[in-house]
């Protein structure tokens, strides 16, 4: 039989990745804070726990796939948290800071567990195919024993060693590219705009040649169009993100003016109402400062 | 017969170019301001031509491709340049400023001649292939007519309609995109090392998910391993093409902030004796500024 | 007889104020981390105190102007802090963020005392002479009862009402101005320099004209001569208000590209080695991003 | 008999210029394209010009102050211009490129006349009354001859050398830190406004401690009252000094990121109709990118 699998996170990411593990036939445990969300699953054969620390196999593996620093500080160290759990291997696919993850991988060598950061690449699509990548850091035993569970919903995994928060600064430098690429392309079609090329046909050129790639096909097409909404992954969070990249640069002295040039243009989206929709909404705000029309915002 | 053609400027575009055309069975005349230049393709069949003038089929068809808009000026305007030949049609594939574009176009439509806007998207090894891309825009009657001769180096040509410059604009938004992913790439490997990560590491994930593309791979092994020579694209060369967009946004008021800081970059590497090295070369300046270590400027 | 007053902190600044209320015929109560910065005050009259609680006179009125957050949180909350003294006023005049500020007000509010926001304006010479300014915010009462105590030490007290938090604005706002401008003049001198201009005649000139102000003189001097040492104030402690002016900007959704140009600039000199130099040594990054001549950092 | 002085360009700065030199006993000879601007001064004893080079008296001393580039070069090398009268002085007061400096001096070199780069520092009431400041560059012996010239109307001149363009140069770097200082107030007027300060009250209290000069407390004032006419200095222009100072920084290869954001900040402005508001107004798009509110522009 196969090891079980606790999974806490049932969000975009996190619920085809649970559906996964199930299909591959693990025992699979869930928690979500709003329990509805795991009722699909418990259908379909998941055990539903009423705690983090309930979703923890013995000494097994638990996945956790959560919002933000504070809901993952929550599942841990919160009342029957992760880390009542010794000897369990906790695989945090969350995008975090990096103070963050080494605050928390100490915590949890302190309290007996094991943990590997995992932050994934790809979208809720990617998950349901099993075609996410992911970035793994952490100690030498625990990852190779996920190995085969991260098999079930991956393509492949890139090993960064055994740094704490190496992996986290893998993902935020990646979060960080997307941003500056909706950011470039924004000021690219607002030059070609300016002299009448017709932004989807420029978008289109580029999509065929250099940048024949995911992100540049997503979002160029979400800028050339103004297609701002429905939000595949929504402005605030990327300002989040932006900022968790500048801070975990700041410790140790390295200036990102690109990414400082990105959290202005996000900020600059949400003092203007713009925080619910796509990050791609940013060039709303590189429109307006050019003088051409761009949708309204929301409110 | 296939209809005779001329080809201006014998660099790393043109000559491949010239090869494919003499290959498909076209009549070629070719001239270079280093006449030497032209010596294998003589010897391949092509006629030397001593003057551009020369170079031009009566009533045919003229590609030219130089180094910057000074050149394109005088194979133009120069004595014996092609505004002497009236009633051709000038291809213009050089990467050149949007108001120079529309100054020549004035100065063809006086002399009695068509002018065709085509810069190209694509490296040497493209057009040896017969893989470029070109960005058209002019008059419609001489677009159809130079189709099938395109057709011979290019695997697409997108109409960007009749606006003179349009095409021009288009080639100035991609190159921006180009360095502004030079940027971004290099800050990100800069966090990513900063926190124990290695950079080719980070950059072969990247290419494998989201950022699988051309501009990614090429980049961002350069930026990786920090292999800023030889230089597919000199560093002056993208400094005049960032230099260029900005002008051609600021005609029309529109900010460029990334693209302004990519210039200041460039600036910074010429200043510090980067300008014949690869453009990738901008990251050494990231990485200075992050008080990482780069390899030495050439002198 | 004058009101006793309690002083917490002295450094730079807490020193010359003290001793401006002994000389002004308050009884003064001083407490220091390190205890000996005491000695000079005591033989001048004030009496040590050996814990923050212990320099609060009864119901009475205590200054504290220490380095950063954490010290103030540490004379606050800590064991012995000043929220052990109900009923007394506390005057804060460090420089720290908005949101520890709003923090430490409602803890102030919960303890029973009266917590002021009084940033202070103006270096140690005019400390001594009496000749600082003060932004003032919070409750009106207290406001009234210590305006008689800050007349000894200050030309001017500027009331900027009682929202928590916003005197710390205005003077994370001041300093902001104050980088900005060592980050212009460094741009300035550069231009000027690679045109052949002695960078200390251009001063010269701005400052007998337009800018004929402290802050151009002061630090337009050091950038022209490129004095960095010693430090009037450390480039570690600008670093860390303009990245506190930042937060709170960003709290508010303000985006703020010039201070995010600022901050990138100074986390390059301390990844540069000169943290411990006054903040006028960024314009050392600003010259070697021209490739002009520089001193050597430190070390 | 005082010596003979011809003035070429009446306006906001030219006109009181040429009443000083009238008051002081000069002969004066004036000319203005807009010929009914010379009505004045004709009336109260100056010499009407029908052209520039009438304007010049015999071996004499000219001084010149036009609004750009190009009309500078048009009274120089037009019809009848300054070139046509060798062996005199043309004392060139208006803020032009230092490219456009060095070509216009090789000009007069040629056409046997001397050349000095001497912009003013100040604003119309400085030259009404005598107290501008001029930056000088040139050859030795003609700025001794213009000394006692310019001190009619001037407090001060300073000596940039004998490079052509120094002086220039300064000028430019000069327009700069105002626009820089612009930018900085908008931001941080913005700050304090989102935490509750009243703008007013914050320049107030900064332009009397550290900031206590007419650039911060001119545009001080015009920032914290959103008072954006009429033009002092109209924000079409600060856009062309400010771009040519980013250019005469790039002809040495020095980036000026903060000259940079000003230019974009600039752009901005334009592209939302305030072109014709005083570069203040660039404050009206800080505040926006905030989402503070802003008065519309005038179209």
């Amino acid at each position: 039989m196969k090891q079980p699998i606790g999974i806490i996170g049932l969000g975009n990411m996190g619920m085809p990745i649970a559906r996964r593990l199930l299909e591959a036939g693990h025992p699979v445990r869930v928690y979500n804070r709003t329990a509805t969300r795991c009722d699909d699953l418990v259908a379909a054969g998941a055990k539903r726990a009423a705690t983090p620390a309930n979703a923890v196999p013995a000494a097994g593996i638990i996945l956790s796939i959560v919002s933000d620093d504070a809901a993952l500080a929550d599942i841990c160290n919160g009342p029957n948290g992760i880390l009542a759990c010794p000897d369990s291997i906790h695989v945090s696919m969350s995008t975090v800071g990096v103070a963050t993850a080494q605050t928390i991988e100490d915590q949890h060598a302190a309290a007996g567990l094991a943990y590997l950061c995992a932050p994934v690449f790809g979208r809720p699509p990617a998950a349901a195919a099993g075609a996410l990548w992911i970035a793994l850091s952490g100690s030498v035993a625990p990852k190779e024993r996920v190995a085969p569970v991260l098999a079930a919903f991956c393509a492949g995994v890139t090993d960064f060693g055994t740094v704490p928060g190496a992996a986290n600064a893998v993902k935020l430098a990646n979060n960080f590219l997307i941003g500056a690429a909706i950011e470039a392309v924004s000021e690219a079609c607002a030059l070609a705009e300016s002299h009448g090329v017709k932004r989807a046909a420029f978008v289109e050129l580029i999509t065929q040649s250099l940048f024949d790639c995911p992100v540049y096909r997503i979002y160029g097409e979400a800028v050339a169009e103004r297609h701002y909404e429905p939000a595949g992954f929504r402005l605030a969070l990327g300002l989040k993100d932006i900022t968790l990249a500048l801070d975990a640069a700041a410790t140790q002295s390295v200036p990102m003016p690109a990414a400082s040039l990105v959290r202005d243009r996000l900020l600059s989206a949400v003092a203007n109402g713009r925080e619910a929709q796509d990050w791609a909404a940013l060039d709303a705000e590189v429109s307006r400062a050019a003088g051409l029309a761009a949708p309204d915002p929301p409110r």
